[in-house]
Parts: C-alpha cells; structure tokens; sequence
C-alpha cells in the first residue's frame, strides 16, 4: 500500500497527480504546512528533512519529486507515464523535472520561504520582490525552449506534465501573468480536463 | 560519441566522475564560467540555460545532474553504477540526488550567485552570511540520516557518490568544518583513492 504525505497548495500535487494518472492504489494524508505539523515528531521520522511530499512504501519512504515521479511511472508501467523504455528520452524527463526541482520551484520559494536563506529582514523582502521577474524567466524558457506540445514530451503524456502543471498555478500568486505564455497556458487548459488531475485536485484539497 | 561540457570546480564534475566510473568514451569540454563562456552564443544554442554540466548525445543534450547521472548509469549498465532493476532503490538514489540539486547545490548556490535571486547588493551579502549555516545543516542530515556507508546508498557504488563527493568539496569554501562530520569525511577519503575520482578531477583542472 501506497501513502502519500502531502499538503494543499504544495508541490505535492505533481505527485499526487501521478498516482491518480498511475491507477495504484493509495491513500492521500494531508498535513498542515501553516500549522508546522511537516515539522512534527512524528512527520520528521517519516521525512527528517520536514517537506512534502514524501511517498510510504512497503519497502520504506521516498521523498523529492524528482525521485516519485519517475517511481511511480516505473511501478505502474501499463500506464505508460515516461519513456521508460528509452535511457535518452527519460533522461530528457528527467532533465525537465530536475529544472523544475532546482530552479524553477526555488525561484518560488524565495517569495514565501526567503528565511530558508537568510535571517535578515530586509534581505527577506528583497527576495520577494525578484519573483516575477526569476518565475516569468523560468517559464519563458520553458515556453520557448522545453514544452514540446501538446505535452511536455511530445505525443506521449507523462508524469513531468504533473510537475509543470502544479508550478504553472503557482504564477499568478507569484505575480506573473500566466496568459503571455501561450503553449504553457494551453497545456494548464489541457490538463484541466484530464479526470486523473480533476481527482488529484480534489484530493489535494480534501 | 559523449560530449560534456563542464568548468572547473563546478558541480559539473558529479558527471565527469560519473562517465569516468562508466568506462564510456566521451570528451570533456571546457568552460570558463569567469569569462561568462556559458552565456556565450554557441554554448547557450547547446544549454539555453547557460550552464554546466550539458552532456552532448548523438541524439541530443542532456542537462541538469540529475538526469545525467541516471543516463550514464542507464546506458552503461555493465558498471553498476545504480540499482537498475530495482525501482524502489533507485528511487532511493534519485531521493538522494534531487535532494543536492534542490537543496544543497542551492545552499552553497547563495554564497557566489545571489544575484540569481535578488538585485540588492546588501541582501546579496546578507545570503552569504547564512551559507555556513544552511551547508553544514544540509550535511549533518547527510551524516545522521542519509549517508548508509560505505557509499551513499550501502554496499553498491553509485553516481550518487559522485555527487556527494563533488558538493563535500564545497565545505571549506562555504565556510564549514568538514571534520566535524565522520561519515562524509571517510566517504570524501574513500572516493580519492578510487582511479576513475583521480581521473575525474584531473580532467575536470585540465
Ligand atoms: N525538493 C523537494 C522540495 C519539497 C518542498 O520544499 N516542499 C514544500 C512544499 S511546496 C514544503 O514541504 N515546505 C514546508 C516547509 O518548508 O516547512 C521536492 O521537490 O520534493
Ligand atoms: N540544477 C543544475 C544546476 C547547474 C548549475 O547551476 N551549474 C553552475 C555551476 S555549479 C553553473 O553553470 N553556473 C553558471 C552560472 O550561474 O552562470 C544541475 O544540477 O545540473
């Protein structure tokens, strides 16, 4: 049986997403990130590093995206979620993902999370102030650059599709206009109607 | 034929160690990252990111550590250098890996690149105060929690240990007793005596 610690809002979604994608069987828990509870006794022994999400497994726990994304594509082969059959394809997936771990989700947490890196006040709101210039950079690259179309790959619809999907709903909160992005935006739009991320959005805020 | 692209004293030597461990063939490419080469015309049309490590493929460009590192593993399997026939242990792996690209990398990250993330010259100097703090906290989880040992992931060398090797040499820059910590110092002595690390850092000065 499959646990997945996650919180609303988070990135965890990417993961969630591809356990619904996945068609494993799993149970979603959710924890308070505003109460701390990612910081609970109990939550450090599952996850000492405090973050979501982290994915509980028979065998033992695997936390970063990165890592459950291409996990839960290989435990579940039939649902062809990455090219797993191709070291140089995954590896481009993974490349993608990676970015997005590295440092598109980083530039992000500047804007909420700037203490991670300094105790300074004034240094705190300096950093938040460069979010929607670093986000919109990061994700004119991937417009122009990396999403292929209609998914992240290509033809073939795969777990990196979640991971984009849950940074690009993040734009807007972080100050960027999402619609001068046209692929990006009409990816969102596409993934909206997948019924496996009606179900992880629904999940993620139960 | 493998090209990577690297600089000197980069992150970019996890790969480098990585290819000398597979026994591939590949050439290691130069770049100074001081004279801005990786903002250059030509590197930019191979990484549009602008920077290192890139791994030239017959098919196309692989980026970002972590997705090269399981490249090289996948496409040399005869080297072991990962769990390939176990998704949970390589899961493990890839958990490992993300983890210093996403966080650690990104600690030490604001100790010469703090411009990435703001333009205020006086929370540029406050982010490198943090550095000592923010690495030595990253690898004491690295000793209590994550480091099995021998090697990263217990008795099977792999690309992980690279990586790590690679963000231990960090330490002293980022203003951090490496000592202090006994399993990562012993892993650090261990790698030294390994031919392919020799080789590895000698390609990565030359
Ligand atoms: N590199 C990790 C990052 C995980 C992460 O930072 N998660 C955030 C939520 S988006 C978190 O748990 N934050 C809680 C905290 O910082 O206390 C991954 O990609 O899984
Ligand atoms: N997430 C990337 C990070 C790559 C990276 O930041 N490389 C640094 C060298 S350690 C670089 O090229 N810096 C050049 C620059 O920032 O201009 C990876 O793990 O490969």
């Amino acid at each position: 049986m499959l646990n997945l610690y996650f919180a609303p809002g988070s990135c965890a979604l990417a993961s969630l997403i591809a356990l619904e994608e996945s068609g494993l069987p799993y149970e979603a828990r959710r924890l308070n990130l505003v109460n701390g509870e990612q910081r609970s006794t109990e939550y450090l022994a599952v996850n000492p590093k405090g973050r979501v999400p982290a994915l509980v497994t028979d065998r033992g726990v695997v936390t970063e995206n990165v890592a459950i994304l291409a996990y839960v594509a290989q435990i579940a082969p039939a649902a062809r979620l990455a090219p797993l059959d191709d070291p140089f394809d995954f590896a481009r997936m993974q490349a993608f993902n990676s970015y997005l771990a590295s440092t598109v989700h980083v530039n992000h947490a500047h804007k909420g999370r700037g203490y991670r890196w300094t105790d300074d006040a004034a240094a705190i709101e300096a950093m938040k102030a460069k979010v929607p210039q670093t986000m919109g950079e990061s994700f004119a690259l991937i417009e122009e650059k990396m999403l292929e179309g209609p998914w992240v790959m290509g033809e073939q619809y795969t777990v990196a599709d979640g991971y984009l999907f849950t940074l690009t709903s993040w734009l807007s909160g972080d100050g960027v206009d999402q619609t001068q992005f046209e692929k990006v935006s009409a990816h969102h739009a596409r993934m909206l109607e997948r019924p496996a991320v009606q179900r992880a959005i629904a999940a993620g805020k139960a």
